[in-house]
């Protein structure tokens, strides 16, 4: 199967092939970018609001001023979205720092470039939600924030990529990252939670992660069905001793976890509260469709 | 001045305006690339063989397979030389894991990009050599090498981006980055070294730095010349308490160091050791022009 896509840069559009950036970007010679996925459901594209705050989020963080409006991408997207005619189709924005002289010296990077990639989003395997998926541990750290906030959303993804490889190697669907305390971060592009003795827990941000738009939107529907989701820290030890575990992002919605490493989650197969919260989640996501 | 350049994106030639690379490819997505940096001496290219190694070596750790052969590349970077026609030029050597589906799955990257930079490469500023630089010591922390390893140059470089916005802020040359446990490990695209009692001391690769090919370099200059380099761990504060320091880089050679945040460095002069080294490092470039 082909995958439809289409590439707006800088508002200009262009099929797959024709796709490109200078080598002079930063994002291609550093890594120095920042970037958001969302989705469309029906059309309609899925929490752009949160998705465009975050955007601004990262890129104040590392010091990078979008030249484009909120409502400039909006049109911009709506112009993708509309040249696919497709019901279901994923949403990359990247906006690197810009093109100039080759050097660390973040105000080389003269005049952003804004890059949209929308493509085609075949539905996700129903064996994902039927039967979860099989996790492990990763060797390699989530990084630091204080070396790189995890919160940012930057072209710097070389440690989710490792921590990926890893997972990829013995044969699991994602790893699962632990800062340098131990404690437990999150997956390589997605945030964890388990269930223990009825209680929900995800780790808190202060642990290093990213602060994932279904994540927040689950903290509050949690709230609105008297179903408090903790942010507490726990270890890959309790990780594998929890009842119930699971997985949030954007595009796969929640996604039980039913082994880690060699363990069996729970009873090995998708727990209540896991098929709760997938269920209010499922219906928030009907009513913004 | 308007700098002189050529690109060579796997083996043909474009212009700077012309030479581009996909969205898709995973170094602008993720910064999924290793690179190397070089420079020609009266149109010789220096070191090329060490550079080569290394390239293999970063590509290596992240599981890059590199397809050009060492030859190749010899080849390639020659055609750039000769089309600039420069005595000195800068050059840069990408290679990145490729294209694909988007997905942090390294497994997606196929067939890799290699992407040759080659540019006009001014002489250095004069005074960076008899007056030495300003360095500060950056807030930012060092990656850790348990997250990503700073031995691998790889295309994730907004750590070192951050710490040199540092520096520019305070109108400072450079940062110098400290690791997790506060030990000086090395300045954004530099190795350092400083001098305290007659002894030379560069951190040592555990302390999580890149091996820089002029450090390996001049440690071997040393041992031949009776000056031994001592791999050892220091703090900030023995780094301004030191006699001496100074940078090594491919590019910039030997950089003293007269100033750290605001304290000046020994007699704030460029010191003795290090203009010895400077001696015995110029007789060994000039060896190889």
């Amino acid at each position: 199967m082909t995958i439809k896509s289409i590439v707006s840069i800088n508002g200009k559009l262009f099929d797959r092939e024709a796709a490109k950036v200078s080598v002079f970007d930063r994002g291609f010679l550093f890594g120095d970018s920042v970037y958001e996925v969302t989705l469309t459901h029906n059309q309609k594209i899925f929490l752009l609001d949160d998705h465009l705050d975050r955007l601004w989020l990262s890129a104040e963080k590392l010091g990078i001023e979008i030249e484009w409006t909120r409502e400039k991408f909006l049109v911009e997207i709506e112009k993708c979205i509309q040249h696919l005619g497709l019901p279901r189709v994923y949403i990359r924005i990247v906006v690197t720092r810009g093109e100039g002289e080759i050097g660390l010296d973040p105000a080389l990077g003269i005049s952003n470039n804004h890059v949209l990639i929308v493509k085609e989003l075949p539905e996700n395997p129903k064996n994902w939600y039927a039967q979860g998926v099989h996790m492990i541990v990763a060797d390699i750290q989530r990084t630091s924030k204080k070396a790189m906030d995890p919160g940012v959303k930057s072209g710097n993804y070389l440690n989710n990529v490792m921590a990926i490889k890893e997972a990829k190697e013995r044969g699991a669907f994602d790893a699962i990252m632990l800062n340098y305390k131990g404690q437990v971060t999150e997956a390589t592009t997605s945030n964890i939670y388990i269930v223990k003795d009825q209680k929900v827990l995800t780790p808190p941000l202060q642990a290093g992660l990213l602060e994932g738009i279904t994540r927040k939107t689950l903290i509050d529907l949690g709230q609105r069905n008297h179903l408090t989701i903790h942010q507490e820290d726990f270890s890959a030890g309790e990780l594998r001793m929890a009842d119930e575990a699971f997985l949030t992002s954007s595009t796969k919605g929640i996604v039980p976890i039913t082994k880690i490493d060699e363990t069996a989650i729970g009873s090995g197969k998708v727990g209540p509260l896991t098929t709760q919260l997938s269920e209010i989640y499922q219906n928030f996501v009907l009513s913004h469709s």
